[in-house]
């Protein structure tokens, strides 16, 4: 069991993923809120909306028309962040050499990639809490396409890759593709931002996939770490190890099946923050097998479901899967871990939300709840979505 | 000049400070926003609300009364982050050592420490934006004597502190009794949240003052990073070569006199952050003249002045100030270079916001507008604070 203690005082919890510390104040939860309330959800959105650019048939700010597609549909960002092809940068050295400090200071270095936006389903007022594990399969089906097909032509799993192109069959309106072989991006970033309070515009259920030439920051420090790890701990995988831990003590877990573990992780910043960890050692998508899919399509279900009923709103996150980068070492591959994280705002209600702000941005993370308190409230709000019982 | 191709293609670019990079996408600056939209902010507040609980006279959550301060008040926040007091703790370890996995990734330290609130003025109604240099420095007066009767009796500026405080009048409104000498503090983090958007509940101008019994995470990162940088570069200190490097290409400057710079600096993640910073080697606040306590003041309303003109609103922000931790070696002293960060959320206008969501949180900080085209509107924006000609 988790040291009593930890429930009444402050303290800091390493978050050895990243290599990061935070800030824990369970004494703290009884504190009065006299902020900004927001306005709950609304959840009666038509199934189909002529203004929105992700439904079936309607026309984009660009001007293309999407297709009359089923489920997935992917495409490129009319405003993509990173762009495939762009002028070339070549920072101006000064030959001063070690006392060219502009060189030292004003450090660049150019980014290409491709930005794609990913329907979840063609209906516009659904979400994946509303949907059935058997209707996200395809979308990781979809996810898992994709990233296949963005693979170096080297990569350590492009054996998986090509059994999982071969297993999942191809979906005309979700496949993209790749940039020409010169362009071998280095990693894809799979998110979703859904809600109006994670500046989502759009309720369309939907993703963006982000590759990009550079391995960003967090995976990149999360692979770091896992490296770390992996040599200090007689080639023992640090998920691998705490997926144990969190089995044993049990006061974490939210929700598993053979396949996945879904816990409020020990060093959780946002009040209900969730890792979907694979219990085995899956390095990325494409290692997943069909069953596994199922499986994980099963965890994300649970995990959006039972955020919607925690307080019976149409829960805001942001959500997303780290796992092998596109282009990498044999070692890099090796020391992937599939998981997916979850960053939910809200606090004590639809309208009570967290901000990342003042102390949070100068000095480190804060939370009130203990992730132990956040996990029971997650694992006792199973069973059905509240929004069937009430239509 | 800055490589002018960067002001076109997407790149990534270095903070030294805390040693990671953020995705920089200018292109993407004329990209429609559908989302979000935030109700401008009133201005039209009286200038003493007997419902706050930080007015003069006004009685407080726990039911003490505010004295009728003229100033500066300050006193121990009711429901801090942190407390002096608490049951101790000390972790449980197995016996199996190295494979004692629970120990290694489930770390947790005790964290003890205390939290100010501080008021800037006695007047409801107004900002650091709304008074002049002279009526700043003693809330400046204030965080000196403040931070000078926390340090440790044999920190290296103690004498900085002694001189500092018997030049600096004592505010028996301003003045806190530092913890007991046993319970000696790391680190002091000052810091300001402005406007609803950063999730604060009350207008009155205050600003909050976190101490602790460990060095949080953003200054100590930072320090890291500015020992490294002395080390590998003959003795030359971080911000001393950036000021010099900002002064000599005068692309990010917003404003400057003899004893701070202020810069969008070339890592800024928040779409008009900006950093002031000392121009000599200033190590915490106890080091600054009379002088440069008014040039110090100078700056910080030259800051909040130029964003609420920006957009003619009263500019949402998370500020906060970095110096020499409380208790600290001699190194760290040395090391530590006196400067003020500002992250404002707005983008272009008082109702677009920028959210970190998403990739931000999922991969790397990404910006769209260059800090070199922040510092521009910034540089224009000065002058008589707006609100002044609408009376
Ligand atoms: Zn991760
Ligand atoms: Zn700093």
């Amino acid at each position: 069991m988790t040291d009593k203690v930890l429930d009444d005082i402050s303290h800091r919890r390493y978050n050895p993923l990243n290599g990061s510390w935070l800030l824990v104040s369970p004494h703290r939860t009884k504190r009065p809120w006299q902020g900004q309330q927001e306005a709950p959800a609304l959840n009666k959105l038509p199934e189909y909306d002529p203004q929105c650019y992700l439904c079936p048939g309607n026309k984009r700010a660009q001007g293309d028309s999407n297709p009359q597609y089923k489920n997935t549909f992917a495409f490129v960002n009319d405003y993509s962040a990173v762009k495939e092809e762009q002028q070339e940068y070549h920072p101006e050295k000064n030959s001063n050499g070690e006392d060219d400090i502009a060189s030292l200071l004003l450090q660049a270095q150019p980014a290409i990639g491709r930005c794609y936006v990913l329907t979840f389903s063609a209906k516009h007022d659904t979400t994946l809490a509303d949907m059935s594990a058997s209707e996200i399969v395809p979308v990781i089906e979809t996810w898992t396409r994709i990233y296949a097909s963005h693979l170096s032509s080297s990569h350590p799993l492009q054996a998986a890759a090509q059994r999982a192109l071969s297993e999942i069959p191809p979906n005309p309106d979700g496949e993209v593709e790749p940039p020409k072989k010169e362009l071998q991006l280095r990693y894809m970033q799979i998110f979703e931002n859904k809600g109006a309070a994670m500046g989502c515009s759009n309720p369309h259920p939907h993703c963006q996939i982000w590759t990009t030439s550079t391995l960003p920051e967090e995976p990149g420090k999360e692979l770091v770490q896992m490296t770390k790890y992996h040599r200090e701990h007689k080639g023992r995988h640090l998920l691998e190890d705490y997926v144990k831990v969190e089995m044993a003590k049990n006061e974490r877990v939210v929700w598993q099946n053979d396949a996945f573990l879904v816990v409020c992780p020990w060093w959780a910043v946002w009040p209900f923050e969730v890792l979907v960890i694979a219990k085995r050692h899956v390095r990325a998508l494409v290692e997943l097998t069909p069953e596994e899919r199922l499986q994980f399509a099963e965890a994300v279900q649970e995990v959006t479901r039972r955020y919607d009923n925690l307080f019976e709103t149409n829960f805001p996150y942001s959500s997303g899967i780290h796992q092998a980068p596109l282009d990498c070492t044999e070692e890099e591959a090796e020391m992937s871990w599939f998981h997916m994280h979850f960053y939910p705002p809200l606090l004590r209600s639809a309208t009570v939300r967290k901000f990342l702000v003042g102390y949070e941005l100068m000095a480190e993370p804060q939370r009130d709840i203990t992730p132990e308190q956040a996990a029971a409230r997650l694992r006792d709000c199973g069973g059905k979505l509240y929004r069937k019982s009430l239509q």
